[in-house]
């Protein structure tokens, strides 16, 4: 299970005084940046070989401006050239603002068509399967 | 079924070339303006009455800077509270771009509580429930 | 003088319930798409050879969700790579909103180094020389 | 002198492959929170009161996702409601990638008014006036 921590932007924020809820995924894609490295591990954009094909997020409660956030992110289901990352927010005092999972591909941009996972990438993976206790389901 | 035209902006790509996926959710945000008019009439944010519960997008084809998209909104399942949003985006070749939903919930920020929906939203709310034809469904 | 005419997006605004200052650089940026052709003429990314030397802006008006705004551009002084985009936003009651400029520099990605205007360029930029009548000046 | 240390999220960056310069602006938002602090020392949006009435900022190197930078900010001139915020962008190499100011205005949100700065907050603005050695001037 990979843990990233992060303070919220004054410009995270929409005009209902808390974080909008595009932002969530902003967070979640910063969450993933260790994960990332597993594909490409300098994180050099041009060597980029992940896509996101799908994303989801439950908003649980309001997060506001300099708050500490936790993001706790851990490996799902893993297919042949895709994998589902799950995601987590948390704030300081243990209860969780958000619940996220992302389906990121394998991905060629040159070519635009789906690479397939190495068995190196799975076991990689395998090892972040662990999620955090007590963390609530997504709602469908 | 409400229909919203947008031009992709340059900061709405990210070191891909293409659309960030958080961007999506503002796109879909946007496209919501008019159905934000049957709780909001002037769209006054100091009399906000809704908060995204939760929310998802599957990611078709990738959208570039200076695109021209359509954003299409009809309304799903209408519970006492809150009522499920599903969007599509689409090309100007008519292509899906993207698809999602966004389950929505009638709230009160003041005291931070959920809201019922009135007869006369939920009436307003019954006149978007048909889609687009061939729209593809949600990948979950 | 170009002429490009935007909705503030609810995800424009920050917990202060108006447009957020950075957000202002953006609807300049969107501004300047017209503009962006003659260097560009399809908007390629790929193909891009315009970078932003620097910027500024004074904010005149706070502007909210929804408000529907004008941004004019003009070419300012014009150098042997560079040149100066004035900008201003002006809302539907012909208030000025803001008043910004920008120094863009011709850029060749490839080699990092500067790129010489060439005439056809600078023949285009003289066309758009002339500002809005009563602007106001920057303030620095 | 305030330091405020920051990474680059993928999503600051833009088709280009570096930051946007919008982006630049949000950077430098970030690192007057020790700042915002004088003026509203729990950092609560309701009780804000500050308000920029203009920003700039010369763009001197790219910075990358991933990149760690560090924000240097300190006060330049101070007036009656108003004073400037001087900072400068450095990377871990100690180049400058970015210089800009901000001039903030102590604002009245609910009447929409100007609020002069009390004795203790220009008191607690004086001993930060000190900038950073070698910091390049503003090109204008």
């Amino acid at each position: 299970m990979y843990t990233y921590e992060l303070v919220v932007r004054f410009n995270d924020c929409d005009a209902l005084g808390h974080v909008n809820n595009a932002t969530y995924y902003t967070f979640f894609e910063e969450a993933r940046g260790e994960l990332f490295r597993i594909f490409n591990p300098d994180l050099n954009i041009r060597n980029w070989n992940l896509i996101v094909a799908s994303n989801a997020c439950d908003f649980l409660r309001e997060a506001v401006y300099a708050q500490k956030l936790t993001v706790l992110t851990w490996i799902g289901k893993i297919g042949g050239s895709s994998f589902v990352v799950e995601q987590a927010l948390q704030d300081e005092q243990g209860n969780w603002v958000a619940r996220g999972k992302a389906t990121l591909l394998g991905f060629d941009f040159e070519h635009h068509q789906a690479l397939p996972l190495s068995a190196e990438q799975r076991q990689q993976l395998e090892q972040h399967r662990e999620g955090p206790v007590g963390v609530p389901a997504l709602r469908s």
